[in-house]
């Protein structure tokens, strides 16, 4: 590819408002360009990068027997009745009108698709078990898009079904598709990606695994173990508390006045906060009687993932004054409410002399105990784990990291099979087969990967998956003997099956070089009066910077050392 | 492949309602499967075929330095708004609301989106010229959705974008184009596609040809001379007409009652078609006010896409007794109507001695003459191509056909780049870049395919296309020595790179032979306990029915010369 007749500019300045690293690169070098807020086009070098990631998809799918299908992108309603997503689902799902007035979807996630090109098509045991999978765009209306193409409405993914007679059938499966995971994120040149336990959020089932990116950026929290590798994703993430240590305190009733915040509470009475008891009040989503309060230790956040999955419902947090509760001054000790769902933390298990909320205007109660004054039938874990904390495996340090999630696997078991009337002949009789479901968002590997494989001077392409392989730079583009070299090069590089961006403009080697970096193209090649006297090229691996001349006769020779994925 | 594993069923009969070859063996086969009226699943086999075209087109789209992008599918209305195709195409562009209130489209062509890449990015004239492309799902919100994969509301699409300085530039890569999808259409198989003029349609521009695949259930009529090939697409197909007979008559009001229509009044008058004038009335879409009239010779009929360019609007059929006239007994002498656009066809040029309608109810007039009685300022071309009329160019008579569009490629011009303000620096200043676009439907290519060739027994795919190359099929699978030899030929023609279809049921040789049949797929390969006997297998070619044994250590070679495209 020629760069003077490439689609997209490099530009120096980071655009305003743009404050991810990856995000800035992609617009910078030319990779995307915004249509609308979290759409995007990718202009041909990221489309480049795109294919490649899904070749690489693709090969290790068809290696685990997966059969590729095209589901479709708009849907009708009934589909997502049959499941009881179309109600379920937030306005993530994008929901319109065709031209006849009828009920339309676009797709986000595809397991109901995937169901519907079973029903019928397979009916006997001996079909089972096998996979189908499609690499598709896919539209999940975001409500807050962010950092360019991590956070993203449209995007193209990998989504895969499998279909199981058996739980068993489906571990050992899923423990295939595990490792074609670690096979893809490899050789897609990612280095610091691990696959963490985590919560299987509004697809249902019960095991769940995320592959994260670790970043600094990431969206999500991951909690990990480096002495015996426990990871886990802080949604579902456990950890060791320590025992609450037993202080005899006498119960007393005191005025704290505009104290509300636990901070201000303990600034007040001279307490640690690991002595108090916090409330947190949610309303529960699509049920407007009910309420949820959770009390947990001071020092401690609620983790809501984790309350969500108790309640069995989405929550949102509440001001609940209307409902005569006191904000501030809400406290575990005779609370008067109706229609409340009360949790309590297992960090209060034991809890002495410990100060909560009175449950009226300026007054807070000192020298509470747990066991001796509220008597929780139980308790509960629906806090997050905090850096430092104890390892639930090996009570070691914990450490809590970001990541990006750059694929997931779900062990989904029959929700949608059951509910969209699935059934296989078997010799005993007719079953729901048992779902896993597996997803890589291919847009995402795309800025994960220039997020992290990146430094200050632009991307840093893995070799499997740049667009180009090798950046050829002449310099003195306007010297005869640099142009004519450097054009024969190209051919030759061309010919035998190197991918080459071709510098061909007439313009200042400071611009020349900036831009090989800042696209990040792993191998450069400069072709200057200054190499060509001694009938050399210069080569600069982008990666590590390392710079070597090689005479131009063993140029191929020495790519095919280097080009090697 | 095992076929025991592979998702999709092959049925016996044709699911009611579906009378179009392709469509019924499609499903039949177990290639896709209907989701909602118009929108159908990929099965595996249909997405093995789907690949294959996509690779064809992406290949020669490189050739011609296609540069490969992707274009998302919602777009915002401004980016529509720009161009005004917001407003101006009808309800096929799905417009809707996302969850934050705003308008946006599901893209069904992408030359906004094109032109809003290049925005910025492109600036000077020594980038030009480029093309760039995309294979991309659309949607069309098609009112009457047909014929399985034929006439969809959503498929994939091949389109592209070319950017030039100069018109001439423009014919020359157009020309390429050309060439290319001559290339991709033979490399697909087809035998019997065509290039015909066309209109450029809702796209603008001038010059525009359709690729036709020729088949009698196409949707389009082409006009075709076999002697000098000139080929057009009857939208604006164009025919020599003879002189009409001048005939001198004497014009005179009679009574015609209840006689309305042309044959009515010609049985009635006993006068030949060819001299009787006729009216069509039309609304003109968007505005109310305006109405058109459309007088032709009593024999032909109206060409409405050549009528509509004329206009420059949309139109539709109206009956227009509100505006006075008289519905059966329209004439072209003292007609009354005011805001009416009034068009003469050729047809009517030196005609006499004809009769037309005498705007007022029961009465015609006999003996007018055009050129005497009517003086209209001009005649224009707004009539179809009939069976046997004369070439325009050899004067033979021409033949109309049907055929589907499975390409297109048009001349766009400057529409775009000027109302989207794309501008380019040239050493004269800035212009606007002339475009070209160019589009190829890859499921309508499969479903042409499926339809034009496959015969009373199903499909029958072209080597190049085809979701695999061999059916392999063992005839009694319980038969150890069949079993065995056919896993033995499995694993070495896979390990070959053969695609190979492996009917691994136990099931009769009837349900076999007939699945390998309707399948389509190009070769057969039968292992028998028969052809065991000789050490042989037998080989079927589905296209021509050709039989033959073949030893088995012979059959890599064999194949090798069989499977080739």
């Amino acid at each position: 590819m020629r760069i003077s007749k490439l689609l997209g500019e490099r530009i120096k300045e980071t655009p305003a408002g743009i404050n991810i690293k990856s995000h800035a690169y992609l617009i910078r070098a030319g990779y995307i360009k915004q249509v609308s807020n979290g759409i995007y086009t990718l202009l041909p070098p990221a489309q480049r990068v795109n294919q490649k990631l899904q070749s690489i998809i693709r090969e290790e799918m068809d290696a685990i027997d997966g059969q590729e299908v095209l589901f479709p992108v708009v849907m009708p309603r009934e589909l997502w009745d049959k499941s009881g997503r179309y109600s379920s689902i937030g306005q993530e799902l994008l929901r319109f009108k065709d031209r006849t007035g009828h009920d339309m979807v676009l797709g986000m996630t595809h397991e109901e698709a995937a169901v519907h090109a079973c029903l019928s098509t397979v009916r006997s045991y001996d079909q089972l078990p096998f996979m189908i999978y499609q690499i598709q765009t896919k539209y999940r209306d975001e409500a807050r898009p962010r950092a360019g193409l991590i956070r993203v409405k449209e995007f193209t993914m990998k989504d895969a079904y499998s279909f199981h007679l058996t739980s068993d059938d489906l571990e050992e499966y899923y423990e295939k598709v595990y490792k074609a995971y670690e096979k893809i994120f490899t050789r897609m040149g990612m280095k610091d990606f691990i696959a963490v336990k985590s919560d299987s959020g509004m697809m249902g089932g019960k095991i769940a695994h995320e592959f994260q990116l670790l970043t600094d950026i990431g969206e999500d929290s991951i909690v990990i173990c480096d002495e015996c590798k426990y990871t886990a994703n802080m949604e579902v993430a456990k950890c060791q508390l320590e025992e609450n240590d037993h202080v005899f305190g006498i119960k007393k009733e005191v005025f704290t006045g505009e104290a509300k915040t636990i901070e201000e509470v303990c600034n007040l009475l001279n307490v640690d906060k690991k002595h108090t008891c916090k409330a947190v009040c949610y309303a529960v989503v699509g049920n407007e009687k009910d309420v949820v309060i959770a009390f947990v230790r001071g020092d401690r956040e609620i983790n809501e993932a984790k309350l969500k999955a108790l309640v069995g419902s989405d929550i949102a947090v509440k001001d609940l004054t209307d409902s005569g509760l006191v904000k501030g001054n809400i406290g575990c000790l005779d609370l008067k409410i109706e229609n409340a769902k009360i949790f309590y933390d297992r960090s209060l298990e034991g809890l002495e002399n410990f100060v909560t909320g009175a449950n009226k205007e300026e007054y807070h109660i000192l020298g509470v105990s747990i066991s001796r004054d509220v008597k929780p039938e139980s308790f509960v874990d629906i806090t997050k784990v905090n850096d430092g904390d104890k390892c639930p495996i090996c009570v070691k340090p914990l450490k809590v990291k970001r990541g990006i999630e750059i694929g997931n696997i779900f062990q989904l078991g029959t929700k949608y099979t059951k509910s969209m009337g699935m059934l296989i002949n078997t010799p005993n009789g007719t079953i729901n087969p048992i779902m896993g479901c597996y997803g890589i968002g291919v847009g995402r590997c795309l800025a994960s990967i220039a997020e992290q494989y990146s430094d200050e001077k632009g991307l840093v392409w893995p070799m499997a998956v740049a667009p180009w392989h090798i950046y050829l730079c002449p310099i003195r583009i306007d010297d005869e003997s640099v142009k004519n070299t450097s054009e024969r090069i190209y051919e030759k590089l061309n010919a035998e099956n190197f991918e080459v961006l071709y510098d061909d403009r007439n313009v200042s080697a400071g611009i020349k070089l900036k831009d090989s970096e800042l696209m990040g193209i792993p191998v450069r090649i400069v072709v200057s009066p200054k190499t060509l006297e001694n009938n050399e090229v210069e080569i600069t691996i982008r990666e590590t910077g390392e710079k070597f001349f090689v005479p131009i006769e063993k140029l191929s020779r020495k790519l095919d050392e280097i080009v090697v994925y």
